[in-house]
């Protein structure tokens, strides 16, 4: 019933793959390591938000840039165009709406059409 | 634009008073302190997400009790009597709709009806 990140997180290592945490109210949490610089893209009608278990990264904008440390978090509201970067493995949680598609408003090879369940 | 999660929780100390983190579609991130027992109660339509940040508690069903620890998550779903007991003060994000209110279908001394925003 109750879930625990660190065995959550440790039962996959593909990067840029959010496993599906959780559903609740239509929005999921969801589970993510980042390695690498990902695509652009914006989400249409999607505000997402990321919150840093383990690691850091940095949340690009066009304007500007934000590190992101274990314990912080940020809301990209829909229709922004952003990309995470993170130098080392970084582990990410997200909570956003079950319609969420990781790489918004583009496709590409780290398009996952259909999030796997995290084993909890 | 990003929030630091333990610079938040140490900017209040209030207990069983929600703060709001963060908006998004429709749904709120808030950071609350729980110490001693809670008030039985459900939400007739919301599902709600605790997640420990600091320290550990039990949350507290009418079949059964589940412990939470730092770093560990559970949903409780609509329509399900809970109630929080914490021994130690503890510290929790509860991901939900913005609609939410802390006692659910019950009003007593502890129901806030319109949380503060968390300082950031």
């Amino acid at each position: 019933m109750k879930t625990n990140l660190t065995q959550a997180f440790a039962s996959f290592s593909e990067h840029w793959s959010p496993r599906i945490a959780a559903d609740l109210n239509g929005q999921q949490l969801k589970l993510v390591k980042f390695q690498g610089a990902f695509d652009w893209h914006f989400h249409e009608h999607e505000d997402e938000l990321f919150l840093v278990h383990r690691g850091s990264f940095t949340m690009e904008f066009r304007d500007k840039r934000v590190e992101l440390h274990a314990g912080e978090f940020l809301v990209v509201p829909r229709g922004i165009e952003h990309r995470p970067v993170a130098e080392h493995e970084v582990e990410v949680l997200l909570f956003e709406p079950a319609s969420t598609l990781n790489t918004g408003n583009i496709t590409s090879a780290r398009t996952v059409p259909a999030p796997k369940r995290v084993a909890t």
